[in-house]
């Protein structure tokens, strides 16, 4: 006797990742009971979203044109290309404001276990972007999780073997980071990776 | 340089209950890149909810005409009136098929800490319901929290004083359940409301 169209609204909100059957009845509930502003204006942003953004040509970011304003700069190095995983990486990379080249977004990572190979990550369109002669260099940026170094291995031989220069990310203790709270592995890294003065 | 339409859905799915910055973020990417077809489900499911479900008259439940299928049917039995926080309450309640009278269903709690009184829970909706002069007894299935427990004697002052006979779910031990396992609370007032054999 519940009516079908709640039910469907419940379904559908089970979409969204880390969302189960509870608390998608919870969002049904709140949306209608306490928050039809917010619903309506989550309804339109989504279809406005699904109809206007499609990926950046050149980086493969989220863009709402064919080749995104980065890409598309006259001000960025055109020499150095930084490979991220995530959008979120690309805006913490910008954040730094010490990386001026452009970057080529994995929407992803390399995950044997989910299916995710170098195919349905699309590492030839990475190669065909990283091969267009003005790409001098490739910094790989992707997460010093397993997966991320997976995929930053994968990537670099891929690109090694085309003569461009692959480099990483380096690992070491942070910034403002006390030696007595810090992981032992982290430790043995900077010591591995440690820096002539 | 973010495309403000993603930064739109973003900040959209912060109306969700529960969601933060972070997941919302998660959420608009998962949508995006890798269930375009569930997104516009999503987005369907909440215009047309939106558009279509409104409160019934009688029950206060979500309902696709004025009056519910359940409140419009002559096989209830219309002298008892349960009243419940929420539609999952009346889902419970419906699963056990031990009852067969008729629902009103609060949507919240009084919850004065929340700014939620007697007036914003429309409790004047309910007594107006249950003096319809039909209703002969009204059973209280408010949660057996502090806040449903607040409700339902709240409840009960406004409906006794109307001349109406007023229960409540009996509390205990359950079905099922072991003394060793069951909290002293529980216990003591199971004692409390022993039943005469």
């Amino acid at each position: 006797m519940s009516p079908s169209t709640l039910d469907e609204l419940i379904d559908a909100l089970r979409c969204l990742p880390g969302v189960g059957p509870r608390s998608a009845q919870r969002m049904a509930y709140h949306l209608l009971q306490r928050d039809q502003r917010g619903a309506a204006r989550l309804a339109h942003a989504l279809a406005y979203a699904l109809d206007v953004l499609r990926h950046c040509e050149r980086c493969n970011n989220f863009s709402e044109t064919d080749v995104c304003a980065r890409c598309a700069s006259p001000q960025r190095d055109r020499s150095l290309l930084c490979v991220v995983e995530m959008p979120a990486d690309l805006a913490m990379m910008e954040q730094t404001h010490a990386y001026n080249g452009l970057y080529y977004v994995l929407m992803g990572r390399l995950s044997p276990l989910d299916g995710i190979g170098p195919r349905e990550l699309g590492l030839d369109r990475l190669i065909a972007r990283a091969t267009d002669g003005e790409v001098g260099e490739v910094i790989l940026a992707t997460n010093f999780t397993n997966e991320g170094e997976a995929t930053a291995h994968t990537v670099a031989e891929l690109l090694r073997t085309r003569g461009l220069r692959v480099s990483r990310l380096s690992r070491g203790v942070p910034v403002g980071g006390e030696l007595e709270h810090t992981d032992s592995g982290t430790i043995a890294q900077a010591l591995v990776e440690r820096r002539a003065l």
